[in-house]
């Protein structure tokens, strides 16, 4: 199912303590370097790498569009194996395979206690590995509130059938968790990347009837389809006009925008029926306009709703459960592997959409 | 897929205007009888009547367990076509092809403006065919309320099809759209009757991981894994047991009740997590207990819900979509087929619980 | 409380089946003229109104600012008398008290079936008087759906202290209930007119502890305190800063709009914590933008709510409920009284927003 | 408002590292000893108590009902200052006044990241404090999982101002909270001690129209109508039926059990409406029946939920703003106030029911 490596991770020759990670070093310039393998702290954990991968995320942090720290390691996505467990972690062994989501959220600050961990200690604040602390692109990670946040990978599960929960998977399904979705529903999803893609197994797992999908690429179409797809509707400016005809000039009950542009947002609300709910999972720069007429001038009865990658364990466990059970199998979307000394050839392609590539597995160890 | 019959129903040789009924006349004594095919007042139909089916309430009431007045037409589940509008329905053509809910509430009263639409005028009042008014069981039905309640029925699809979506999928499913499972839940069924098998379906379609059954029944055991149950389990005194050793003590995050027995419904809340839910669809009689020991004394934080079958257009249409779009198939439940005049044989069988009846198509024209 | 009118309405010398209404005539023009007393169909009524008001949205009408056909009776509020009820309405007497609520859902179509039954029929579709059939300010006007939306009021309530009920209080109040308001949450209002203000009634009616009110009127802002604003803010450009500094940085747990200005909006938008609500009932023109610093880029958590005046009569009924147990009393804003002949000085005073002007009590009979 | 203690608390002479605790002996006995001041571990912080209290369970423990094991600290209601912080505890000081919630969940553990804190680690695990660990009833307390559990007390409030939501009144709004009351609502609640008292206040917050309220104590049912009680009604055996008859046959839309009797439970389902919630806060022991007839065999759409008291820092600290704001004011639940030195005596009044008593304060330091 996935490419074959070329060749089998060389046997690292790093100095005691050392390890390879892959470092911001300014807008465009980025790469792997040796750091010393970080120590775990009160309720810390230290995590050797197996499989990690690139998040459209990423590609903004190297191009310097979202700004981190230079030094910083890169990447919020990883399974590994325990390597060391901080005071206070308990329930857990060294040598345990586990996967943290890429929002590691504390539980004990009050937007955690509100239930909104994603936005732990502040704004976007659960959004941590890769971002305000060392990520997951390299040898060995520190995850932060690790009680909260490790999750057992049963024996039965590979690494590449779990390492997509861990973001893209947990917030396209969240895409639809967040829609108000009822058994039977109508939705329609605009783009079908990766996160697009997730958005739509989502809406099928939440019971909706018919899932409309909108894309240009038409082999992302066709991988709707196998996920679960009703229609798949090429973009075109006539698009939002095909949808209200499929639903007989009713409209959508859910609309999910999965890329943050104007056009896919508008486009959503443009087909959204009155009493709907778009969910929104893109992120947005620059302006968002709000098109009043397709929002009734604020009458509408309509629900904009977005969502930041949800996180922590019990999240982790139940997405896991999807997977065992057979419900889910995000591996298609893991198209190409690398290695992660090739980490450089995988950012190329990424960056390149070339070779219908979905997700990169980036073998760690 | 159904049983052929084995003579078509014979030409009707009935004076004009009068109709066959399936009549209750007291306990333990109903049949076929001839009444004036009924009229449509104000905002009233009359459906000419192609499919109906004998749901487990006509056996109570042929009974006399459940009272009704006699001289009352049996039966609330109908595919037809329409025979007659009255006035003030719009948007309906005679000889359009339909079905209505079991349930058929008026949408304008306090509990249906509340949203308890089957609490209709009052306490189950939105149950009125075959129970205050003359039911499906015939060649023609009166519908009230018919502008909230005449759900037409797609060229696509079956009498065959929908059938089952007028009570015991539309409550199946209800039972598990009450029991707040997201996505990777654990849910438990207790029983696979034919409202057992559609909560199966329901815990299915509403994203549940693990959806273990519980029947003494082993043909229905078989057929609840071909519906989407992950885990079949035979009764037995050791099945709570066994569902508390599968979820490794955690036990289930939602368990749906189907039966209205004191013992299913106390094996619910026995393997039921604190914060979890029960939903229960079954009709209980005599006595019920909560056990305490598993209701944590009233501190688990447990919620239970009870469920009549939610009937109205909306739903029915929604539900049909369901069918259309291939995700769900309720015929491999209706395991038998009889014409009108051998009612008597019908419900014969479907009393008998022989030959593996699970439900019958009626056929009336 | 209420001004006295300067003289009793005058002996109607109108002929027999002959009535008064105010008519829109064209943009600018519009007057009491005589027209037929309605009669009631299948499924109507026809209230002999007692007490109407002028809503902002009638002003909008007059001016030619939003479409109705030339000939309509303004006027979407009323309190009157049952005068005549058409067949198929049951429960209910000739010379009733009733009300009904500017939004009439027919309960019964596929909107309405779903809960959303301000979009009856298709989008705005509740508001039928004064938009799409004749309105309330006029002698008699005819009610569709009777069944749904007569709600009988008590005798130990006034006209005037149900008036507000049909429109404003419900939509203020909607704009609490839909804002996800728990038990000791910051909420901050925009725009304390008439709606705002009943909206500030609706926050604390929900349980919050600190309800942060802002508008540049001075008196209106008095009258917020009155109603349960615990902090009043002239508007200015540092109230978003002032705002948050109330809330310690944290932002504030539901932001409510009641105006319908990109300002407004984006004010709203600013002050919310990532989490949070933002309530809108204000109807906005033009463009409306979405500042993206304040939405988190997309990744807030945010929850954008907008909401039509809910109706029929449950919603009255409760409505009125509060009213009786005296934990509302809305008649601080009626201040000013007109009779229906002097209703073209009423719309005056209302358009200059002169002397106070709040909402006005039109006494029709 | 409070009693004044007779005398202020005596100096205490305890050697250095040693605190005064009342202490759990065995079935009836318990009392003051002295103990070893804790210390606190990673995670942990431990307070000097200010002030505390005696809950109906302390009474449960001591009378050897609830079984603790013997030697623990009773008591788990406090208001006190830091004493000191262990390692990975941050934003707090030495000396900083804080209450802790008598539920102190951990905010990392799958029921905790399910949002199900008072079912921490599992059934009813959120209570550990005079349960599973020492308690509060003395001069100082170990408070597990502090990050998520100190919260900070505001100047102006004072210790007995505060005190009582750490337990009955989180209950007591709990019971509300968790009942779907929609404004307008009619609401019922049987048994009004201290929490029934508090699920009073918490109704009323929650924007019910009616409350009704039941009690065999008339003092109790004056202070109810303080509380915001709309109609009190003594106990007796056709209370059911007065309530059906206030509500015009309707029924209440949330019926709150707020005692853990059969009585009190089966009282409130009898005036339950079809569709309406019963939110239950009571601890019942032995058996608990549903009587069929009331929960309309089962199909009712009824809901019946239970509530242990939810704690974490962030709940407490959303009560504390509803005291500041003045929209809730306890402090005329605690009718008596003692010493430490005295609890014996507390314990003695607090079961005797006697002098009018509700809640003691009792002033540690």
């Amino acid at each position: 199912m996935l490419l074959e490596l070329e060749s089998a991770p060389a046997p690292k020759l790093l100095p005691r303590g050392i390890m390879r990670a892959n470092v911001f070093r300014g807008p465009g310039r980025f790469g792997l370097e040796e750091k010393a393998i970080p120590e775990a702290g009160y309720g810390e954990a230290v995590i050797r790498v197996r499989l990690t991968t690139i998040c459209g995320t990423d590609i903004h942090i190297v191009r310097g569009e979202y700004p981190v720290r230079e030094g910083l390691t890169i990447g919020h996505e990883a399974v590994g194996v325990i390597h060391e467990l901080g005071p206070g972690v308990e329930g857990y062994q060294v040598g345990q395979r586990v996967m943290t989501g890429a929002i590691t959220p504390c539980g004990q600050c009050e937007p955690c206690l509100a239930g909104d961990r994603s936005q732990c200690g502040g704004p976007l604040g659960g959004w941590k590995l890769g971002n305000t602390m060392d990520g997951t692109q390299a040898d060995y990670v520190l995850i932060p509130h690790a009680q909260a946040n490790l999750a057992s990978v049963p024996d039965a599960l590979s690494d590449e059938q779990v390492i997509l929960l861990t973001d893209i998977a947990s917030t396209g399904f969240s895409a639809a968790e967040r829609g108000n979705i009822r058994l039977g529903d109508t939705v329609a999803i605009f783009a079908q990347g990766p996160i697009g893609l997730c958005a739509t197994v989502g809406a099928r797992l939440s019971g909706a009837a018919e899932i409309i999908v909108v894309d240009p690429d038409i082999n992302r179409l066709r991988m709707a389809e196998d996920f679960g797809a009703t229609m798949a509707l090429q973009s075109g400016p006539d698009v939002t006009e095909r949808i209200r005809k499929l639903t007989k000039g009713r409209g959508v009950d859910t609309a999910i925008e999965a890329l943050g542009t104007q056009e896919t947002f508008e486009n959503a609300l443009r087909v959204l029926r009155p009493g709907g709910t778009l969910s929104s999972v893109g992120v947005y720069s620059g302006h968002l306009k709000v098109p009043l007429d397709a929002f009734g001038a604020g009458l509408g009865d309509h629900t904009i709703v977005t969502t930041l990658c949800p996180g922590g364990k019990e999240r982790m466990h139940r997405l896991m459960r999807l997977v065992e059970s057979h419900r889910v199998d995000l591996t298609p979307l893991l198209t190409h592997a690398f290695s992660l000394d090739d980490i450089g050839k995988a950012y190329d392609l990424f960056q390149s959409h070339g070779d219908g590539v979905l997700k990169l597995a980036i073998r760690v160890s």
